[in-house]
């Protein structure tokens, strides 16, 4: 089932972005066409305090065109560990250093045409961060009730992949 | 919150994916820079069938170099509603028409950088499939329990975004 690349030419090299266009044998000996964005990976992060809410941040994504409600997340910087970045992210991201993060797994956002990975994690003994926040990013963090942002995912407040996957993954772990 | 786009520059159109360069101006006025791709949008369904089993594909995957286990899925055709798509691409991929299907809502797969937005759907009252299915697609299909959906989710059996969310998503509406 595997397909074995024949050529490949870099389009363009972004900040975040790289996209190539690759050419594959399939396995019945065709050739297909295939675009590929390479990306660093990311993190995201389920932050729970003790009384069980968990930590939602909103910014504005321009690539929906509105504000969206999303569990805290960033791209990995180059050579940086996941569990470093998801640390650091929710210090920028929700004012909160998380005493404890445990492994989740993790997710290919679109298989199709993007190598980026999301490492999942759960945060918790959250204290008040000693890093400043971004000041180039507009976020707004608040903290619901852990059933609450279950339900604002059957509403559809919560549209964001990672978000729904990472918020029923904990529910699916932790028995919530 | 809202950022304004002050620039924009094309500089890849391809079959799927279109990137464009963007400069936007962010609240506090200062610019910054941001790389969008355009996508049409896709469809996922998770098909149960009359003994709660559901559907799912495996499929190579470049950007992931590896065979993955994900639910039925495919891009919108220009014009394409979603629910004509979802219809297509479980014969395709599956073989199976879907005699019902429900809206499932829908995410964005990465809203930081893509415009995909992917509509679930739950399909029942599976038959078999009037339409070939794709000679250049290769792409095997099995029906397991739906709790041992769930498990290879929880051991990282499966680990795509979307079929992470649809499956949860799914479990919660049905209270399976």
């Amino acid at each position: 089932m595997r397909e074995i690349v024949i050529h490949r030419e870099e389009i363009y090299s972004g900040r975040i972005v790289h996209l190539s266009a690759v050419d594959v044998r399939l396995p019945n000996g065709k050739e297909a066409h295939r675009e590929l964005i390479q990306h660093p990976g990311a993190v995201a992060i389920v932050a729970l305090d003790e009384e069980q809410n968990v930590v939602l941040v909103s910014q504005y994504r321009l690539a929906a065109d509105r504000i969206m409600w999303e569990i805290p997340a960033g791209t990995l910087n180059p050579g940086e560990a996941p569990l470093v970045c998801a640390e650091r992210e929710l210090q920028e991201e929700a004012g909160l250093f998380p005493g404890k993060l445990d492994a989740l797994g993790g997710l290919y956002v679109a298989p199709g045409y993007t190598t980026e990975f999301i490492h999942l994690f759960i945060a918790t003994e959250l204290s008040e961060s000693r890093l400043e926040m971004d000041e180039d990013e507009f976020i707004e963090s608040k903290r619901v009730p852990f059933a609450e942002a279950l339900d604002m995912i059957e509403r559809g407040d919560i549209i964001d992949g990672k978000s729904i996957a990472g918020l029923f993954k904990t529910a699916r772990r932790l028995g919530l």
